[in-house]
């Protein structure tokens, strides 16, 4: 065990799949993410399991697809019994840390149901999605008319303080927020602000806090195996940057918007609902996308920063050959691509997810740099955690496949044939307006290298795009008669999904095989007629003298 | 809540649904059971959610489908967290008690894992299914050459032990053996000795020894309010019964085998497999019907008699007024029909269960003695009794119907279009022989009051029976082109129920609802541009005067 590396395991939030210069972003330049891919693999196919934080949160601490772990959506607790990422991994002997984002909402119901105290180490455990926490920090300490919109400690929010800023939620007021001439505070909320400069020292930011932070538990915990969690809250709105980030990037600095007025045109329902929604309405107006795309660029270039300043200090200190360090995100942002802005969608720009894997060991020399187009999913990481520290995936329990015979050069795929992501918007406003009931309101997502298609429930047609023929999915085919046996072949395929087998999660696999080979030889015989129908001496248990009864 | 009734959940294990006199057998007589239909409602289109033990039961206690709670098998424990009959009937303030049998096998690794201890109150009741225990005995304490079948306590057979019955295993080699002319124990193990009597006294037998232990349990829960679980352990096998038992039915009593050559030729692999098991090659021979058919409507009878002296006790004790009671069994024995014997097929004398529910209210006046052929599905009479207990049905966790309509005569229908059952038979030699991996052995059936359909995963054609044609289920239509549009509607119905939303239990549909309509106003503003985009008044709470950051 003293031989195992540790793991760096860092998560941004809402980080598009393409807004690396490895990932052919034009003007962002990430030297220290490309760095990081040229040591490694970057898997350009990978999807999250549902474009939302949670959901998509949720299956990357379980390693399941968001109907098997059902927490579906933001703020869906997380329910009792399912194992996570913490539970492999100290099984194995590793340990399991959290720096910063979760998004989990905690089982309390259940906690309580099961006699578990949330304030032991079981409860913490389970309301940190599994994570040892060394600090939790959603990065969402809103403050309205109906008040605050997390009542849970916020470590920002005291460092802050401890830092000289004022007030009770200097997150919204220095961290989230400008100022303008005449000294008055100018909310990101308001994304007309998102040009300013955030009213807050470069080092007091949320991302620099963070990288220290993981610093710190890094140093704090040497000569201990584990895997940190180093999950950052950004470049996730609200949009603002501080100096000198904000300034970096100007107007011609954004790359074309991906949209087409094809897509406006007879649209699919639910699509039409999200681009009529809020949010698909502000993301649709220029003056919006001018001020968040370079601040969302500047939040980026702050971050990649960052992991210069990590990567070279696990340099420095010889900690990079012994750490595993894997990024990624929980998925994107449309940035008014598609006339949609946030997530919630499956088009690439929500849908895909960066993901950059490196390993130190020799074993992983032959594929420094390389560029996969493997099919994978978020999940899939989580398998591959987990087999790191265990020697196997259990089968019966994680869903997701490991990357690793692709980053050691011994296989070019990890063979699936198609990705899943899900989406359940029964929470939001516009499944009332359509009329869909709480458990309709779900959508799923499965996409080949040429097909992806959208089932959404609830009586309404699919989507369907031709990735090949129309890699930037303006053109819905759906409705096309001439599509339905790629439609057809869809739907199989996610009726064989739907079937598989994702809750008997507490026998394995490998304890089925034996049982099946076995030979009780416990007494229980069953279709037997006569001694001839048993082995030689076996009728032998069953024999004996009678007493009669009293 | 003192006018809240008790509620009197009997189980039967492998009891066929025809197997009653009210439900047509003709030899069988069964005028107690026949008494309680004329005073309630006989639901004659009752399908169990899994023909076998261990996965049928965990659906009755949970209101789940099989593969919601995916305790697909027999001792397949039951995943921590799964919420139970117990939890939903305690959280209405009505006590849930065990008398007999579960089957149930406790999560001990989720315990485990979760820091529950296994003696604490929530512990032992997770252990047992959600019940109190105020007797389990599950009747398979079998021993052979590698010793105990469970090492479970056998209350049963300290009970005959301490009734003066000898040795180690009283349940063995008394109440399912018989004793020849030379003193020798004649083990119930071998069909050949099923028309032995059953070498005990008949009071001590398994069936009277629950009836009494479940009177025993009313007397003493006097003034309280429950749920008793009387689940007896027969007519399963052993097939032996206690004399006058033994006696009252001979071979001239069996009703025709529901077989046919037709059935033979051409069968479907998994059925052909099934048909030549052990047990299926038993039960083609004749010697093990005559023998088995006789002991089996023996032990009905017996446990008929026993309902008569439950029933007449609980009307001369004045309880019969103020106890719901519901017969039911886990699932059916297929005793030769279809060259078969036990079950986990889907034929009728399979998959179909007994269920008469009597309600004493004088809302149910109007139905009793009624027939309904409403398409009933065994987790409908936990949702029942849920919602007798809560008043309403958590339809985010119990997946069954309310059974209260049709029996107070509000409707004639419980509005389901078709039922569901699944089998798991990974664990079964059949599984290796037929190439089957652990989790593709596993088959599903669709039933409406048409048609019969089973789809078998594994790359398996389906099996199709037209029950209105041919309700004997002899001709299996799922290799026949013109039956194409059938099956493709009976695969679309799967698809759609295998979607279903049925882990998203750590929230209610109605909070689901509720957010949906509210305004958070807790701060977070996603999609604002500017102090247009909000209420007149909602900007103030994002402004204020900015202090320089330190």
């Amino acid at each position: 065990m003293g031989l195992r590396k540790n793991i760096l395991y860092i998560m941004f939030d809402q980080l598009r799949h393409d807004y690396l210069s490895c990932a052919g972003h034009e003007t962002l330049h990430t030297p220290n993410l490309d760095r990081l891919a040229a040591m490694g693999v970057r898997f350009k196919n990978t999807f999250t399991q549902s474009p939302v934080c949670g959901a998509s949160r949720m299956s990357s601490y379980t390693g399941r697809y968001v109907s098997s772990h059902g927490a579906s959506w933001n703020n869906v607790p997380l329910k009792i019994g399912e194992m996570t990422l913490g539970d492999h991994l100290r099984a194995g002997g590793m340990e399991c840390w959290l720096v910063g984002k979760t998004h989990i909402e905690a089982d309390s119901e259940g906690m309580e149901r099961l006699g578990i105290d949330p304030e032991s180490v079981i409860g913490k455990r389970l309301s940190e999605g599994g994570f040892d926490v060394w600090v939790r920090d959603d990065g969402l300490w809103a403050y309205g008319p109906k008040g605050w919109y997390s009542k849970k400690y916020s470590p920002y929010n005291e460092y802050l303080k401890s830092r000289g800023y004022k007030g009770e939620n200097p997150w919204a007021d220095y961290a989230n927020a400008g100022v303008d001439g005449n000294g008055d505070i100018l909310s990101a909320w308001f994304m007309k602000y998102a040009n300013f400069s955030a009213n807050i020292r470069e080092e007091d930011s949320e991302t620099p806090w963070l990288t220290r932070q993981a610093m710190d538990f890094i140093e704090k915990h040497e000569g201990e195996n584990w895997l940190c969690h180093l999950s950052y809250i950004k470049p996730h709105w609200p949009y603002i940057v501080p100096a000198p980030y904000h300034g970096l990037y100007g107007k011609n600095d954004i790359q074309p918007i991906s949209r087409h007025e094809q897509e406006k045109r007879n649209p699919h329902p639910i699509y039409k609902a999200f681009m009529e929604n809020k949010i698909g309405k502000a993301f649709q107006r220029d003056e919006v996308l001018q001020k968040v795309i370079p601040a969302y660029m500047g939040l980026i270039k702050q971050a990649d920063d960052q992991m210069g300043v990590l990567f070279d200090w696990l340099e420095k200190t010889g900690r990079m050959e012994n750490t595993i360090i894997a990024v990624t995100s929980d998925h994107g942002d449309y940035l008014g691509d598609h006339w949609l802005g946030e997530k919630d969608l499956f088009h690439d720009a929500s849908v895909k997810i960066p993901l950059i894997l490196y390993d130190p060991s020799p074993k992983a020399d032959c594929t420094r740099g390389m560029v996969s187009d493997a099919l994978v999913e978020s999940i899939d990481l989580t398998a591959s955690f987990v087999e790191y520290a265990n020697g196997d995936i259990p089968h019966h329990v994680i869903e997701g496949r490991s990357l690793w015979p692709v980053i050691h050069g011994e296989k070019q795929d990890i063979g699936r044939e198609f990705v899943v992501s899900e989406y359940d918007y029964s929470q939001q406003k516009m499944a009332k307006k359509l009329g869909v009931s709480a458990n309709d309101a779900r959508l799923f997502m499965l996409a080949d290298k040429k097909w992806k298609f959208i089932h959404a429930e609830g009586g309404f047609r699919p989507m369907l795009f031709n990735l090949e023929c129309d890699p930037q999915e303006f053109h819905d085919l759906g409705d096309k008669a001439e599509y339905q046996p790629i439609i057809q072949m869809m739907y199989e395929r996610l009726a064989h999904w739907s079937r598989r087998m994702s809750q008997r999660t507490s026998i394995s696999d490998e304890s089925i095989a034996k049982m099946r080979d076995a030979d009780s030889g416990v007494g229980i015989m069953i279709g037997v007629y006569d001694e001839n129908d048993v082995a030689p001496n076996a009728a032998e248990y069953y024999q004996g003298k009678a007493q009669p009864h009293p």
